[in-house]
């Protein structure tokens, strides 16, 4: 028996059948599902990995504490999944916590305030930056941006190229990688300028254009909250309110089309559907046997969307020990260190301490393949210029290392480098025949977000009902 | 029976043992089996499509004659494809055709002879980029370009930046496009800066270094050549060779290494093996599923490693009427046309007449999914403009589509945006296990090109022996 005869074997005997599979239990896949069930229609998720959650993973830290080592912070304007958790009875507190913030740069660590590290020299670049970044931003249309006066012009460089000829120096350059470094998993030179101006502009909604402010801030920002019991308890209440649809180490291999519908060929058997909603990330789309193949402009894009490379490094303690010290934890690193930038990541009533370090970009390409013990050790001594030696008073160490996940292969989102959006930009959520396509990366508000996912499952779901 | 359980009881029966299975049936493949056989060691080659040859692809014209609708062309230092050649019995023929090449610009066609086009306003900034890519260009190791002193900076920015800084107009840009558009279907916008100089330092072998003109020259250079019989012979004679070693219609789906050795499992069966050479290009290697997974600096380095886009358009008369009104037949296009190079490609005896045209990069992604009438069409308004109207007066017309090959996924070779070879360039042949790598994409000399494909045959074989 070859290959090819097993599957028709296993066609043959498919008697798993619904209106629509929906590929991947993360926010966008489990959101359209949700909505596909109350439209009347029957449906099967189908999850590769054991658990759902997708780029959502909590961790358990004893005692009915968890934290996060995967997306964690909401805030203003990301409606869709704030609404959602609410629905869910997942409730939200303040992720910010009192005290000075420290940014160590030229060999010293120092407290500052507020959300301006205290960089004399780089700061004024940065400030030129952002002005100019606040005036194109809203000449680039979130859903579209290819269609921006001067798409062109902007997606024929890197964003390091454009930065650099605002005349920003290298201070300034490396304040916007310390952002870019946890926002994508990259730094400045890895993308299109058009992309990540782009990007900011989808830090919003349709009535509030995006703002650098509002991706990078805490309070009143992307990171000003969090999610009481984890953020991945979204995705686990919604799958038990999808009672048995949910099929868990599923990880779909194959997908065909013909004139009455779709086969979906998976590890736990095989599916019959009218539709299909996938809700993978575009490399791992790219990566299904497709039959008939993906439209030769959408192979290319996916081709073209590269995950960046981030992990997590989180320390616990008992007690969050630099609170007491006027500490918030927060630290931002600018001195070629591993990390470059830190947060308190202590679960809602204060213990234990938990700080949570970003490990990405060429840091990430530096240190991943290195042993385990001496990245641990460059961590913790990383925290330890933020907070103090109590940093290496460890009670747990946790990483979590995205691009080594088979079923998600790098984060936290997909990144676009120059030429991508205007070329094949238009081919992103383009329906395949009875394919259609959700996840962070397709949504125009909140891309590569929380909120752009479950933005994007709606519209997926709306999208094949609409088509009947 | 779910899927794994198929698996496992296709591995149960597996009774096809060897040595080495190399994957993929093009001319690195079949160079690594070749050395491999003649070292003594058992050797399968498992190839997806039903042909050998990968990117090599004759079409037959009738009567005998073929012109090649792949990679086809061949010139000095090229010795490790040319000495195959000559082992196999293929024998090579001058390329150029004597005449004059026509340059369509600003509404006209200007006739002109040598290799330069008569372009006034952008000869003078195509000549400054010239010299500078000559400078720079010996400053990059080919065999590590990002240990370049200036790596950093040049990986930092698109070409096309690179380029601008050197004052260089659109005229130049346009000029240096014309070329990249079929050396790596794409723009310059969408390549590194370091990527395109390094790919340029490619251009020679170990004791002549890297020059634009041996790159994009025809005579004394790449395009200097072809093969009598057409380039996939060479394949197709050393599969004849390898005697009962190669399997057709065998796409390679898995990949599993354990302590004592490597199960592949294939849609025609599954093998047995020692070592595994992966001689497919690197988004395909991407896309098999590997177990133990690809070291994820590995699957990074893939992800960003995508095909350029190009088709092949070529146009049958009953002869090459232009050559006797003083043509050459090669036009260059720099008036917006889709195709913006086309050659003589007419069999070595005279007959019958081929033109054959390149449609790449952004004009693939404006042009492939359009009617394929309208795009026939346009394609031979382009080859009116440079062999006038009787261009229309086709006996056939042929289109080769790479980037609708499932088992290619683009054309002519892959491309590396800013950011890539810096971080990631280390990994791209190195030994995984007992997966060796060779493939056109990892020669540091004529990468991408068919020299390049054998050279890393030879390499991988070597490395492989070299181990045991």
């Amino acid at each position: 028996m070859t290959r090819t005869q097993g599957r028709e074997l296993a066609d043959a005997r498919s008697s798993n059948k619904v209106d629509v599979v929906v590929i991947g239990a993360g926010l966008a896949g489990l959101t359209a599902a949700r909505e596909l069930v109350a439209a009347g229609k029957t449906v099967a998720v189908l999850e590769a990995r054991d658990r759902v959650g997708g780029r959502l993973l909590n961790h358990d830290l004893g005692d009915g504490q968890v934290t996060e080592i995967g997306g964690q912070f909401v805030g203003p304007t990301q409606d869709h999944i704030l609404a959602l958790a609410q629905e869910v009875g997942v409730a939200t507190y303040k992720a910010t916590v009192p005290g000075d913030s420290v940014y160590v740069h030229n060999g010293a660590a120092k407290r500052f305030s507020g959300s301006t590290p205290p960089d004399l020299l780089a700061l004024p670049d940065a400030a030129i930056a952002m002005a100019r970044i606040s005036q194109i931003v809203k000449t680039l249309p979130p859903d579209a941006p290819w269609k921006a006066p001067r798409a062109s012009e902007l997606d024929g460089m890197t964003y390091e190229t454009w930065l650099r000829k605002l005349e920003v120096t290298g201070g300034g350059v490396d304040l916007m990688n310390i952002f870019l470094n946890s926002a994508y998993g990259s730094e400045a030179r890895d993308a299109s300028a058009l992309f990540s101006l782009w990007y900011v502009s989808t830090f919003g909604d349709e009535t509030h254009p995006g703002t650098v402010e509002r991706g990078t801030g805490t309070e009143g920002g992307a990171q000003e909250s969090r999610f009481v019991g984890g953020s991945q308890l979204i995705t686990i209440r919604m799958a038990e309110e999808l009672d048995g649809r949910v099929y868990l180490s599923a990880p779909v291999r194959r997908i065909s089309q013909d004139a009455t519908g779709c086969t979906v060929v998976s590890d736990a058997g095989d599916w019959r559907a009218e539709q299909v909603i996938v809700a993978v990330p575009p490399v791992l789309a790219s990566r299904i046997v497709w039959d008939p193949l993906l439209p030769p402009q959408q192979d290319q894009l996916f081709q073209r969307l590269p995950f960046g490379t981030l992990m997590k490094c989180e320390a616990v303690y008992d007690k969050p020990f630099w609170r007491s010290e006027g500490l918030s934890g927060m630290g931002l690193l600018r001195d070629g260190s591993p990390i470059r930038s830190m947060f308190d990541n202590t679960p809602p009533d204060g213990g234990p301490g938990v700080l949570m370090g970003f490990l990405g970009g060429k840091e990430w390409r530096a240190w991943a393949h290195r042993p385990a013990r001496e990245r641990r050790g460059a961590v913790l001594r990383c925290f330890a210029k933020v907070v103090g030696p109590q940093a290496f008073d460890t009670t747990d160490y946790i990483e979590q290392d995205w691009t080594a996940e088979q079923w998600t292969q790098g984060g936290p989102t997909s990144i676009a480098a120059p030429g991508v959006l205007t070329d094949l930009g238009e081919w992103l959520g383009r329906p395949f025949g009875r394919v259609h396509w959700a996840g962070a990366e397709t949504s125009p508000y909140w891309n590569g977000f929380m909120d752009g996912a479950v933005r994007s499952g709606r519209r997926a779901a709306a999208e094949l009902l609409d088509r009947g």
